[in-house]
């Protein structure tokens, strides 16, 4: 496609896109919630956005990307009842919230650094925007729209249905939802079982709590995003994303705080990332079909037969679409890595490509290029522009008989735009950074046959021969130590 | 010192260290101010208190270690009047300032993961704990130690002086102040020069603003830091800790904010560490006379010959204790690094140590150990620490004649107590970790070597040898590639 098109979950199309502010893109993305390790799924969900962010850049947008923290408000179960996710974990442990809050924020920024994933623009946490939710909180109740019980205060749904589409970006039917529900007559604060929290009295033991005009308590969950999208991108902006998952109750809570209190549905694009399976089942702790990010990297994994890298793993991800479901297993990830090591090592080529050739050749980069582009104008096609990628592979494949079908400047042009769309995009390395023990484990059999070399040179008293290959350790940082039980080296 | 001794900056004494709760530890450490790239300073300050964090783990305290992020209030000079130094930066680059805290915020933690400083317990943000602040102005307001003036609220110094000691932690006294201080008589809200915002008006173009009982506005800068520590770590709590410039405004006014409201000082210990200079003189943009940490690491600096590892530098820095200036300069960073390879490469030696000598050695390592914790029982004495380990490089050197110094278990145990001192307790690495750009400049030599090795095997038709040297390298991951322009290799 000559222009971006994004696939947009509320009207369920693919619609032109246009940013409502001229060469900027607002979007926000909901992010973590940071009571336990972060999953292989939200890994999925970030890395998609990744790419997004970072075609968005490429094509020219000055982009603020929001992807929160969420460090309160989110309950077990992910509904209204119940404890904080964070408290819970804090209790358990018998430490400060904050403390699980920082261990885990930490892991998770761990975790996208690993995978090289760029930091988006701000990172706005629940707990630091109190104020900010509270003066949403107190809109609505003005507006009628949110009612206070017993020191909490809900959302009315029903009231709000009147004049709006509860259910929308989930496909719901209110009155479905309402058959379906249990009937809380006399059991809840809540006028209406579909009534969401915007704020939570807390409980005596309920640790994580602040004051607020109906209660010292805690704010509901939905009420964060709203409150940080608009604060950071206004009432409109271009894109909100995040995982399926997240479509209901989330989101659609999200949407009718956001008209409630601005009129305005927030964002004009929704994108929602598909789920993962492994080995073709849904993951679910319960049953052990798990995997976690650290675990693919390590290897330590009953559902692995050996760990894959950071690339092998963002190349694989990328080889769906982000609507996709992604089914991992060790069979797949291997064939990615071979994959992946045929692409970095076709690109490489390109590098020792001697200067034979015309000058150009009778492939046409810039059209190869375009077509690179399409594919991510067709709502960020990552698996199509991989396929285009492989299109180059056969090209360089190709060009090694005589040099003829890149030519001179095609090959430096094609080497060029490669690492613009595995690199700069897809957010690839060209090798795998951080990867230092590969490099330990390489340089140490490097050193083993440097040694025995020299030391045959040594034994045939080729002293050149043996102070030269000290001297090109050396000027490389490397120190050989000689020693009774033979020689060792360090690097400097 | 057989028990841990402080010098506490308030009271001026070494004072035998007691914490409040058994086995517990809560220590509150000023955070960086994040509008610019975090500077040396800062650097040499987190630092010290990463070692004191990790001896006081080491002491088997659990060690709840909370350090800010001033991302609001803070404003240019330091003073109560002036634009917040996070706007300013925004403002200059047409952004909104929570993306300029983002930047720094990501920088800061580059920087202190490159130099291996363990993450604090909790981190926590000034914009993060508003509602906190808001809470603590109102009571200091109901007890007549603030006042509302023009929608502003400020400390109310001359009435707090009349119970209390305004000054005590830098030595100032409070008519000294008072009649150096400019007339304010009918040019400011406040009553007294000295009085210092709580909360500020927001001006028209101030863009960082919330609502408060007072006015939209922002809080003035010192109570951000006496609402996270009573939040996280109680009213009174073991140890507050940051560079030695805070002791006055900042430091002060937050002991007057802490007595004001909770009728307790905060801290028990008070620890400052002390200031750098570079080649002799005071840092200072103006002048130049600035060295950034990461032109530390890259060496690109007028005032630098090279680059330094984080571990020199870190070795560098503890070789001065906390108290003391610390001068840097390129001469001095070139003995440190020396120093720091001399102890590194003894400590290796024990890895290879052949199992000679006595069972038991004449060399008590278990006395030099407890004389290893006294050092930094004497106030964290780092200097004495590095000292006494050089004092083992010494005895690494004798042992080395006949293996009688040490003995085979004294080896053993002498290896595993300085990994102690060395790794845990002064956060050093035993080679630069995270500095793979050595390993592969290292690998890319000594493959060079291995295939020349191998071309003179084949050259020689010895396809034994050239076997045997592709196996090994396939075994530790390097593939060699045989093309037209010579042999290469990769990693995986």
């Amino acid at each position: 496609m000559e222009k971006l098109h994004i696939y947009d979950s509320l009207s369920s199309e693919l619609k032109p896109f246009s940013s409502i502010k001229d060469g900027k893109v607002g979007m926000y993305v909901c992010g973590p919630t940071v009571y336990s390790d972060v999953h292989l799924g939200n890994v999925r969900t970030f890395l998609s956005f990744d790419v997004i962010f970072r075609y968005l850049k490429y094509l020219g947008y000055n982009v603020r990307y929001v992807r929160n923290i969420t460090d309160v408000g989110h309950l077990v179960d992910d509904i209204d009842e119940g404890e904080d996710k964070i408290a819970v974990k804090a209790k358990a442990e018998n430490i400060e919230p904050m403390e699980i809050v920082q261990r885990y924020s930490q892991g998770f920024h761990e975790v996208m650094r690993a995978f090289n994933a760029l930091p988006p623009s701000i990172e706005p946490t629940a707990t630091g925007h109190l104020i900010e939710q509270i003066e949403i909180i107190k809109k609505l109740i003005n507006s009628g729209l949110a009612y206070e019980s017993n020191g909490s205060v809900y959302f009315d749904i029903v009231h709000y249905n009147k004049n709006n589409s509860y259910g929308e970006l989930s496909g719901r039917d209110i009155n479905d939802m309402l058959n379906g529900s249990r009937d809380l007559s006399g059991q809840s604060d809540k006028k209406s079982p579909l009534d969401f929290a915007l704020w939570k009295k807390a409980s005596a033991g309920h640790i994580m709590r602040w004051p607020s005009p109906w209660s010292i308590g805690f704010p509901g969950w939905h009420i964060e995003c709203s409150a940080m999208s608009s604060k950071y991108l206004g009432d409109s902006f271009d894109i909100h994303g995040g995982g399926m998952d997240l479509k209901f109750p989330h989101h659609e809570c999200e949407i009718a705080q956001n008209i409630g209190s601005t009129d305005k549905k927030g964002a004009n694009n929704w994108i929602h990332t598909n789920m993962l399976t492994l080995n073709g089942q849904r993951m679910s702790k319960s049953t052990g079909n798990t995997l976690l990010p650290g675990e693919l990297l390590s290897g330590k994994s009953k559902h692995l037969t050996r760990s894959y890298s950071a690339n092998t793993t963002r190349f694989f991800i990328h080889q769906a679409h982000y609507r996709s479901i992604l089914d991992f297993s060790d069979a797949a990830l291997q064939a990615a890595e071979k994959g992946y090591k045929r692409l970095i090592s076709s690109r490489n080529i390109l590098n020792k490509r001697p200067e034979n050739g015309p000058k150009i050749g009778s492939f046409d980069v810039n059209k190869w290029d375009k077509s690179c582009q399409a594919t991510m104008n067709n709502d960020f096609n990552s698996p199509q522009l991989i396929a285009n990628l492989f299109k180059a592979v056969k090209v360089i494949q190709n060009d090694s008989k005589d040099f003829s079908v890149l030519g001179k400047d095609g090959a430096i042009l094609l080497a060029e735009k490669m690492d613009l769309w595995m690199f700069d995009i897809l957010g690839l390395t060209n090798d795998d950074k951080a990867d230092s023990n590969n490099y330990q484990t390489a340089l140490k059999a490097a050193m083993e046959i440097v040694i025995e070399t020299r030391k045959n040179a040594r034994d045939k008293k080729n002293w050149a021969k043996s102070d030269s290959i000290r001297e090109k350790l050396s000027n490389a940082g490397i120190t050989i130590k000689d020693g009774a039980a033979g020689s060792d080296f360090s690097i400097s």
